[in-house]
C-alpha cells in the first residue's frame, strides 16, 4: 500500500529575532541562548495570529501549491497545544477551506507537543483501512510558544506544519516497526485560565524526554531489529542505523544531548548482551583492547547518567559526526524559527526534506527515524522510508529561501507581541488585535480580524 | 475481522435532581423539564469530580469488571470537552492505572460532544490494522454539562463511559456504511476563560442538529442501500430498517423530533425519485390512493421544515410506534441522567444493551445505527451489528439497577453543587474541593483530592 506521505507545508511568521541580539538585549551573558541552548532564531507573533489562523494558513496554502481539489479530502485532523476554545475544535473552523466538501472525518487532538504526532498516526490508520474511500487526508500541527518573562522566553516560537497523506507515498511508513511511551508526569502543562503561558518544570522535562527516548528507543531497536533481521543478516539497529534522525525540538541543545544518548543505550545493551554470554562461555570475556570511555557508565542506575556532566562530554563527541551527518539537515529550521511545539517534529522533517531532499540524498531506500515527544507524557518513534524521489516537495516547500526572505526585528518586539498575546486572553470579548498585520505578515497568510461580544472569531487574508 | 466492541462500563454519580421536583423548585410551569425536554432525571456534581476523576473510575471499573490485565491494552483514547488543561491530556492521566506498561498509544480528543466517537473510530481503525499488535483499545469519553442559570441549566449531567474495543466483538463496526459532517458553525463553545460555562445559541443548535443529520442520513442510506442490495434485493434504508438507534441526546425531545425527521427526508426521498421516474414515464404516476399527509413539506426548501410545527405534529404521529420500538431502550439512561457531552451517545448503547440486551433480543444479525453530534459542527452515523448474544455485557454493566441506586437530592443542590465548581474555576491553585465526598459518591469511584501550589491535581478513591 505505501502509505504514507504525499506532501508537506509549512508556515512561520515572517518577524524574527535573533538571538544573539536577545541574548544582548536581556543582558544575559553571550552564547547563553545561541550556544547555550543553540538557538539562531526566534519567530514573534502577537495578538493578530492565532491557532485558527496559522491552521488556516498552512492548509490553504497545501491545497494551493499542490492544487488539491478540496473535494479529494476526506479526512483532517488538528494537533495542537495553544487551544482557543475548550469545545469548538480548530478543525472545525478549517472547513470553511472545504466549500461542498461536509464529508470530512477528524477532530482536534491535544497532548502537549505529540498531538500533531497522534493525528499523523491517525491518518496512516484511515489510509490503510478497509474502509478508506481513496481521499486524502491532511494532518495540520500548529502551535504558538509563548512564556512569561523569564528564562523559558527565548524558547518560545511559532509555526505550523500541513501533511498530505495518501498511498503509493515518496515517504511510506512502516506500521510495524513504532514504539510509544506514555506516563503521568507534571513536566508541562497548562492549567491556569487566567494566562495563555505554560507552567514548566525544566529540569523534569529533559529527564521525562530522556525516559521517554530511552524507552520508545529500546523496543524500536528490538522491532527494527528483528524486522530487518532477514534482510540485514541480523545486524543490531544502532544510533547510526538510520540515514537520518528528526527529534522533536524545544531548543536544539537538547536534541544534540538527547541523540548522544543513544550510544549510551547502545553501548549499555551490548554490555548487557556480552554479560549474558559472558556467563554461557568464560573464555569470550577478554577480546576488548581499548577501554571503552563509557566503561563508567554501563552498568550504573540510569537514573544517575542524567544529570553527569562527564558522561556529557564523552557523549558529545562520540556522538558529533553521526550527529552532523544525521540529525543536522532537520535542526536547521527549528534553530531558527523557535520552538513550534506539536509542529516541531514535522518541522524538523520539512528541514531534513528542504536540505538533503535539495541535495537529492533523500534517494529511494533511504530510512528516516522520527521521535515525537509531548510532555505530560507521550511519544512515539517510528520509521518513513523514501520511496522515490522527495525533491519536487522540497523545491514547493522552497523553505530556505523563505527562511531568508524573513524579516529581523529588534528583540524588544518579542516582550511587545507577547504583551499583546497577553491582554487578549484577558481582555474577554469583544476584541481587536492591535498587533500590526500590514507589512508584517507574508503575503496570504490568514490573520484574526477580530472577536465579537459572542466571542466568535472571524478572520482575513 | 470482526472488529468491533467488546465491553461497555459506565459511570454516573450517585446523587441526582428529579426533573419534576426541579419544576417546581424553580417555578416554572409543571411539565416544561419533563414534557418540554422529555427529561427525568439530572446527575449532580460538584467541585469533588472533575473530567479525570470521572475517566479514572470508568476505566478502573472496566478492567476490574471484565478482569482485564493493563498490560494486554494497547491503545488508550479520551474523549471530552470538559478540559482541566489546555495542554496536559487526561490519557496521560489515566496511564496511572497501567503500572509498568508505557506502551499504550491514543490521546485526548476535543471536538464538543464528538470526541468520544472521533476515538471510538480510531480505535476501530488501530485494530483493523496491519500494525496491530493484538492487544485492547479502550476507548473512554466523559464530561461534566453544567450550564449558568437560567434556561439551560436543566439540561446540565455528568457521566462516563469506558469502550473496550477489539477483534471478534460482539458488536461489530462495518467500516463501508459510515457518513460524517463537518461544518464551521458557532451553536455551541466555550471560549470564555473565566467560566466553565458554554456559550450556547440553543435555537441554532437545533438546526446544526437537523442539517447534520440530514446530511449523514442521505449519504448513509445510498451506501447502506448499495452495500446491502445484494443480500436485501436492494431495498431502500429508510427509518424503519434500523433494529435499533441510537442519538446522541442533550434532551430527549431532541432525539424525539430528530428521529421524526428521518420520516420526512424518506418521503422526500421517495417523492424525489419518483419525481425522476414521472418524467421517463408518465403512467406510473396515478398510483398513490390516500393522500400522503407529508405531501406539503415534500418540495419545499428544507430549511422551511425546521420550525413548523404542523410538519411536527404530522411527523410526531408517524413516527410514534417506530421511535418506541427503536429508540426507547437507548433513550433510558440519558433521561435519568441528563446529558454527558462526549458520553451521552455511548450512554444510548449502553442503555441498548442494558434495556434490549436483557431480554435477549438484541439477537445475532441485529443492527443498531448511531448518530453522533458534536457542536461546531461534526457529526458521524454509523453501524454495528450484533455478533452474538450481548447479554452477559448487559450483566455485567447492571445498569438498570445501578440507576436505580442513586440517591434523590434536592433540587437545590444543584444550584449548590455547580456553585462549587464555579468558585473552582475562579479559584486558581492551591484548592481544595468542598462538595461531600463521604456517603454521596458510589463506592469505588475517584474524587480531586486536591490542587497543589503547581496546580497539580492528585485523586483519592
Amino acid at each position: 500500500k505505501h502509505v504514507g506521505i504525499l506532501a508537506v507545508e509549512v508556515y512561520f511568521p515572517r518577524a524574527y529575532v535573533a538571538q544573539a541580539a536577545l541574548e544582548e538585549h536581556v543582558g544575559v551573558p553571550q552564547g547563553k541562548y545561541t550556544i547555550g541552548l543553540g538557538q539562531q532564531g526566534l519567530a514573534v507573533t502577537g495578538d493578530a495570529e492565532d491557532v485558527n489562523s496559522l491552521c488556516l494558513t498552512v492548509v490553504h496554502s497545501l491545497l494551493e501549491k499542490y492544487n488539491i481539489d478540496p473535494a479529494l479530502v476526506g479526512r483532517l485532523e488538528v494537533g495542537t497545544e495553544t487551544l482557543v476554545d475548550k469545545s469548538k475544535s480548530t478543525k472545525t473552523l478549517l472547513m470553511d477551506l472545504f466549500p461542498n466538501n461536509t464529508d470530512i472525518e477528524g477532530a482536534t487532538i491535544i497532548n502537549a507537543c505529540y498531538g500533531g504526532t497522534a493525528a499523523l498516526l491517525n491518518a496512516f490508520l484511515w489510509v490503510e483501512s478497509d474502509g478508506w474511500d481513496g481521499r486524502y487526508a491532511i494532518v495540520v500541527a500548529a502551535d504558538i510558544a509563548a512564556y512569561a518573562r523569564g528564562p523559558a522566553r527565548p524558547t518560545s516560537g511559532a509555526g505550523a506544519v500541513a501533511i498530505l497523506v495518501g498511498r503509493d507515498a515518496p515517504l511510506s511508513f512502516d506500521p510495524r516497526t513504532r514504539a510509544t511511551h506514555a506516563a503521568n508526569v507534571w513536566d508541562f502543562y497548562k492549567p491556569d485560565h487566567t494566562v495563555e503561558y505554560p507552567t514548566v518544570d525544566g529540569a523534569l522535562s529533559q529527564v521525562c524526554y530522556y525516559q521517554a527516548l530511552e524507552d520508545v528507543y529500546t523496543r524500536f531497536t528490538e522491532k527494527v531489529t528483528l524486522r530487518d533481521g532477514a534482510t540485514h543478516g541480523g545486524r543490531q539497529f544502532t544510533a547510526e542505523s538510520p540515514d537520518y534522525l528528526v527529534f522533536h525540538a524545544p531548543y536544539n541543545k537538547l536534541v544534540q544531548k538527547s541523540y548522544a544518548r543513544l550510544f549510551l543505550m547502545d553501548a549499555r545493551a551490548q554490555y548487557a548482551r556480552h554479560s549474558a554470554e559472558e556467563k554461557k562461555d568464560e573464555s569470550t570475556s577478554a577480546d576488548q583492547d581499548e577501554p571503552d570511555p563509557l566503561a563508567p557508565w554501563l552498568d550504573v542506575p540510569i537514573a544517575d547518567t542524567y544529570n553527569d556532566r562527564a558522561l556529557d562530554a564523552v557523549l558529545k563527541k562520540r556522538a558529533a559526526t553521526s550527529l552532523q551527518a544525521r540529525l543536522a539537515d532537520a535542526n536547521v529550521a527549528s534553530q531558527l524559527v523557535g520552538n513550534t511545539y506539536t509542529a516541531s517534529v514535522f518541522l524538523g522533517l520539512a528541514s531534513l526534506l528542504d536540505q538533503a531532499g535539495t541535495r537529492d540524498e533523500l534517494t529511494p531506500g533511504k530510512n528516516i527515524v522520527l521521535f515525537s515527544y509531548g510532555s505530560g507524557a507521550l511519544a512515539t518513534m517510528y520509521r518513513l522510508t523514501s520511496q522515490f524521489t522527495v525533491k519536487s516537495m522540497a523545491t514547493t516547500m522552497n523553505l530556505s529561501e523563505r527562511l531568508a526572505s524573513r524579516e529581523m526585528v529588534h528583540p524588544g518586539e518579542l516582550d511587545y507581541a507577547l504583551e499583546t498575546r497577553a491582554r487578549m486572553h484577558r481582555a474577554g470579548a469583544p476584541y481587536s488585535p492591535v498587533y500590526p498585520t500590514v507589512g508584517r505578515l507574508f503575503p496570504g497568510t490568514y490573520y484574526l480580524n477580530g472577536i465579537d461580544a459572542l466571542f466568535r472569531r472571524t478572520y482575513s487574508r
